[in-house]
């Protein structure tokens, strides 16, 4: 590995990480936060500026990438800025313990929205907006840094285009791939720049709006209030929240297209029906459910609370205005299944993504045909494109991948939880990065009470789910520190 | 599809279990039955028999039989003998609701285990007898129905073969199919009458020593009392049930080739070998949980415990000595996870059999190689042998059908079931063909209180798992029924 030109890539990442401390600082002060809170946010920037500025100073004049090398940046990277990031919160005092502030950053980063903290709203704001910079600047990364930054440096793209870019699309927007990634990030200020503005048409103040809009878009999930988004009772920021969620969990690439005249590009994605499908039916499961059971009493209001639950959590964003903890049992067993689903390959949501399972799904389909007609030779197509062989290898690997990790997970978890419910959702929570599981981390608990091997168990499962596990497992693989 | 000929053959099973169910009846008398059962038994096997009779009639001269009829036979085959075979619970006023007599009966043919009987030692004793009869003879289908009967009717083997024969091996003992399939039968039989035997010698009357030699073999788990293995407190039964348990889940043909002489040959086994590390890393792990936690202050008794666990789990038989669902949690996870895996390939285990799960994970960690050098040419190797990319990717579609099956299930048993372990549990012990699940359905506890449409789902349940899924949904397949 070219460890010269890995650090002077993640020189840059630190350094953009230290400007974004000062500014969560910064506009901390401006809503109001104390003077020596203010000073400790700065002084965490300058802590991390300066290692940053060292690496930079000491790898220039550094070369070219080989394929090893972009994995090596992409974990790497994660991991380093999920330690400096937790500086503000161990500096100003919020968060005393390590772990914890590990597990928080991590959970900014990979926009999981997993918290440890107890009562949020007690904190500086400027330390609330860091917590939901983190969440902001991780869907950045997901939708940017392996199109964009990697390409920038002369990486060969495609393959790591491959690595990091969520899912298995290869739909190129147009051909240069640094272009692609400027657009997509184009589409990511925009609506967080459209939702910002509807929250407060909707009576948030600016403070609400863009720290919502800040963990909304990248799928986070953290909030400024305990009660997360059950704080507002106006159905119109529900509303607003819940567009926007969809919104998030579609390919952004779609967007894109959209926004340059082409509305029927949705219509042409069979993930996009395939996603929207979802939405609609298992809100009208649990809607019915809920109703059948008599839960709400009131339809607009199941409904509202249905089509919520669904889609914080199919977006993987994990916000909560409902404790769906206390719904009936059906209800809870189809939202835990939804917490392995994802979103649409493309999104910022995490999960194993709808592309993924659409092509397993076709592939079962396939073996059965190929059982009757053992000489037939049948392929599988997805919209207009056939899927070639080894790329249905590789996702029904990631697949038995994603299942057998969070089997093992679960069992280790076992050490640490009370019940196998809060073990199995806290890691199919954290690695999906949907946020609050079920049981003990349910929507309306935290991961406080976790034991700190847990924590770290659980910090690295969000690290494997956000970067597609492959490219955290092939630095575990014997052959990769060789020359 | 070919009618004539598939019900040809299904007739013959019919004459044959007419025949088990006459000498069940017939064996009660020898125990001390009531001439009332007897002649009721009589009268089940006789209302068997016309049927199989005119049938047999019906299709005489049939010719011979294709690819598709092959898949028909078997799942149409055990479909029927799971119907006829509940008709001596019903006609005895045993079990009063057809359902649950379905669900017994199923639970049988399946060799699964689950029963809905409350009280099972007031019983006539061919009842009981009858009841562990339907095991052994599902453990004699599995190893012989496609092997053996089937080539024996002119049908081209090894395709059929596949489709039944538990697991991916094509591992032939002799050139000649149903040669091969009278010898695999020739180890069945020496191995239950050693176990009836044994048993004997350890304390048992001969009745329930063979009611438990034909229950072990066939990886079921009925036993004719209330306490299932509990009821005997001399460690020198439990030890001889968990020899022959691990013997029953073993590949017959490595014992075909020992009694040859020929003991190097488990040990040239890759699966044998992890078949036998995980008894020893499984049983540990409990071991050392049961101890810490207390539950057992003598340290044999929890090892006892912990390897019968542990082995009646893995072999899908289902006997119970504790109630393990009062065991920490860790344990209970572990062995929730082995509901899933199943032994050896060629064993009379239900599961997903260890040589895929072997397979998968070295698939796995090919494709995490690949990720790092995508032109490389990587092959599983399996002992000797190469695994053919096609049936990687069968074994790989099985295991995620596997896996959306339980998932599915899993959700629909959520509408009759009170939490969550008991439907997850429920359909997994069914599935994987174990018995007892956790929870409702856990080793003390017994199927009766699950609404009917819930033991049709698991009676399903079952029959998808015994034979290997694809087996039953090719039959669902739209173009089976064409011409």
């Amino acid at each position: 590995m070219n460890f010269r030109s890995v650090f002077h890539l993640i020189s840059y990442l630190i350094l953009f990480l230290s400007g974004a401390i000062a500014l969560s600082g910064l506009a901390g002060w401006g809503w109001g936060d104390d003077g020596a809170v203010v000073a400790k946010m700065l002084l965490s920037a300058l802590i991390v500026l300066f290692p940053g500025l060292l690496t930079l100073w000491l790898t220039r004049g550094a070369s070219d990438l080989s394929r090893k090398d972009g994995f090596a940046i992409v974990t790497l990277g994660w991991l380093i800025l999920a330690h400096a990031g937790a500086l503000p919160y161990l500096i100003t005092g919020v968060i005393p313990n390590p772990v914890d502030a590990l597990f928080e950053t991590m959970s900014g980063f990979t926009t999981t929205g997993s918290t440890i903290i107890t009562d949020i709203e007690i904190l500086p704001r400027g330390v609330i907006f860091w917590r939901s910079m983190t969440q902001w600047m991780g869907g950045m990364g997901v939708l940017l840094m392996c199109v964009a930054i990697l390409p920038f440096l002369g990486v060969g793209g495609m393959q790591l285009y491959r690595a990091e870019m969520p899912g298995p699309s290869k739909d190129r927007l147009t051909p240069r791939i640094a272009n692609t990634a400027k657009l997509l990030y184009g589409v990511y200020v925009l609506l967080t720049f459209l939702e910002t503005v509807a929250l407060m048409f909707a009576g948030m103040t600016f403070f609400d709006a863009i720290n919502h809009a800040f963990t909304t878009m990248p799928g986070g999930g953290f909030s400024p209030y305990n009660a997360s988004i059950a704080h507002f009772d106006s159905p119109a920021i529900h509303l607003i929240i819940t567009f926007f969620m969809i919104a998030a969990g579609m390919n952004f690439s779609l967007h894109y297209r959209a926004l340059r005249g082409d509305f029927k590009s949705y219509w042409r994605s069979t993930e996009w029906k395939v996603y929207v499908s979802i939405i609609f039916v298992a809100t009208a499961c649990i809607f019915l459910d809920l109703i059948f059971n008599g839960i709400f009493t009131e339809w607009g209001q199941a409904l509202q609370a249905s089509v919520f639950q669904v889609c914080t959590i199919l977006t993987t964003t994990g916000y909560a205005t409902e404790d769906y903890d206390l719904w009936p049992l059906f209800s809870k067993t189809l939202l835990f299944i939804l917490l392995f689903s994802g979103s649409c390959a493309g999104s910022t949501s995490g999960g194993i993504k709808l592309m993924r399972t659409l092509v397993v799904l076709k592939e079962c389909g396939r073996q059965i045909r190929l059982f009757m007609q053992p000489q037939a030779v049948l392929k599988i197509r997805m919209g207009q494109q056939t899927v070639q062989s080894n790329i249905v290898s590789a996702i029904s690997a990631f697949y038995l991948c994603f299942f057998m990790i969070f089997i093992v997970f679960t069992l280790l978890m076992t050490l640490f939880t009370p019940d196998l419910q809060t073990a199995a959702s806290s890691v199919i929570a954290c690695m999906s990065n949907v946020g609050p599981g079920f049981s003990a981390v349910g929507p309306t608990a935290n991961f406080a009470s976790i034991p700190w091997p847990g924590k770290i168990l659980l910090s690295f499962a969000m690290l494997l789910g956000r970067l597609e596990l492959f490219t955290v497992l092939v630095l575990f693989s014997p052959g990769f520190w060789k020359k």
